[in-house]
């Protein structure tokens, strides 16, 4: 089955350039980001209110498809894993999944709270955390 | 950007058919499920024990992409609501993302508890749920 394809419905605007340098969680020190939405999907985003959590879905551009084991959290002391067993980047869907708070809410753009994704990737999709997973940051 | 191609990475195998009747979320009284994964793609496996709590992330291929706008939960007494703040399989890029426990593992076959996907819906991808993100089921 497949392939199937996926659409950028915006894109992050973020400090975070250097994915050698990014955090490679939101609870680990990433910056507050701006998700900048594409005006044919801005009706999405109605019901959004600051203060919600989010699950925001990321196209991970940079990252390499072909790799079914890493080292955990990038520690070569550590046995490799596979890749489903880790939240690496590198998978053969590398799509990021980001649990934040919306800061503010300004027309299509919405403001978040320590998003580690780089500057530029494009965002797949927004959903609401429900209760039943809890986000306890 | 985009379109981008994504694969899938394996299949559910599910006794639930029929997507009205399905429940909503795998809470909701969703039954037991297999997620069979490509040859290819086992190796990405390692390091998944039964007990752990993955994210499975599913291609939803009998949803519709040209809705932005729905009734939350399907009810039409209530207003309508931008898709991204729902849950709804409608929205752009139908991408379902269920919390479920891994119940057995039999080679590149996984057993999880309550997943909310039809029969035959493909998977994209599987990631660990971290610490932070406590799913409270």
């Amino acid at each position: 089955m497949g392939p199937f394809d996926v659409l950028a419905i915006g894109v992050v605007e973020s400090s975070l350039n250097d994915a050698a340098s990014a955090p490679r969680q939101g609870d680990e020190g990433a910056p507050d980001a701006w998700l900048v939405f594409e005006p044919g999907f801005a009706a999405g985003l109605e019901g959004l209110s600051p203060g919600d959590t989010i699950f925001v879905f990321t196209w991970l551009d940079r990252a390499s498809r072909d790799v079914l084991r890493v080292h955990p959290r990038g520690d070569r002391s550590r046995p490799e894993e596979g890749v489903f067993a880790t939240r690496s980047p590198h998978r053969p869907n590398p799509i990021g999944l980001h649990p934040v708070e919306i800061l503010a809410i300004d027309g299509r753009r919405l403001h978040v709270r320590g998003l580690e994704a780089l500057d530029g990737t494009p965002i797949l999709d927004v959903k609401p955390v429900l209760g039943s997973e809890i986000d306890s940051r």
